[in-house]
């Protein structure tokens, strides 16, 4: 789609102003799924910004205009395709403590999805980066779900990342080669 | 997230103002998702409507307000999710003409996607409904791209899917089966 060039400025600065809502990461990971795809190595994509439309001007002199409409809660993660013929699924937070992961940062029906996707066999995961340490972890989803279920606490420290989470390597490209760890932690089925 | 009614109604007016853009078979197909997800039988769900925010309002009373946004051109599928431990992906069409499905329906990287999918071991088929003749068909992407590498075609026509489709019966629950067909035409992979 052709926008002009102040439209396509105004949404970056949307997205920048957007607050810390994992930008940074997210733009990492936008570059890395490209780079997977051209590579022809996984096809993972980002899911939209759900958003409930509540009005839609169609007099617009270009296309159908959203004039009216809010952000919703996702049902599901962020991230999600195939790799190595397996159903891949993740989410990924940015956090600026460095001593810990708040968990209101996920929802629980998104904890409940990454749970029904275990149980259903797929691959399943968190990427949390600590902004201010500069450090990316991915963390599996039954890691996730042992921390949960063991600890009764709303964060999960730096620690429980350290032990039995992985570093993830920020590189040229691909900029946060997550799949590396995929490969090195899933590598038995797949 | 609660809204006035009002805004709720506005919402599925507008839906059905938004031209026969598949509303019924896309109805059909989030009430038969969300059948398979609480017999947990499989995770597939509808991507967000792709949508490009020009501006937002942080003043709005209650939370921030796209109040100038764009529809974008989807750069996959519109369905994808797990079922039996298998990458699943689909499009889904609607189409009033009684003879034949034009391939303008389906944008060139759509049909890209689903072969990167097929590439890579993933289940990936269209649904398409014939709505003047209430019939709904399952044809798989390998017959997709059959047709369009045989026939220098610009639509598909109704006789292709009685002969390389499956149909697809409407039922009371689930409403749109298409994982009966699955079973039926994947069995050996699942």
């Amino acid at each position: 789609m052709n926008y002009p060039n102040g439209i396509q400025k105004k949404t970056i600065s949307h997205n920048t102003s957007y607050g810390n809502r994992g930008m940074n990461l997210e733009n990492d990971l936008n570059i890395t799924n490209e780079f997977y795809r051209n590579t022809d190595k996984a096809y993972i994509y980002k899911k939209p910004t759900p958003i409930k439309i509540v009005h839609v001007n169609y007099e617009s002199r270009n296309l159908a205009e959203i004039d009216k409409a809010f952000f919703t809660e996702p049902s599901t993660t962020d991230y999600n395709g195939i790799y190595k013929g397996k159903y891949i699924d993740f989410e990924a937070k940015e956090t600026r403590s460095k001593t810990s992961f708040h968990l209101d940062n996920i929802h629980k029906h998104q904890i409940k999805h990454l749970n029904n996707i275990v149980n259903h066999g797929g691959i399943a995961f968190l990427i949390v980066r600590f902004v201010n340490l500069d450090q990316t972890y991915l963390l599996k989803a039954i890691d996730l779900f042992k921390f949960i279920d063991t600890y009764k606490r709303k964060s999960i420290p730096l620690t429980y990342f350290q032990e039995n989470g992985y570093i993830i390597k920020t590189k040229i490209n691909p900029r946060v080669d997550y799949l590396e760890i995929v490969d090195k932690v899933y590598g038995g089925i797949l």
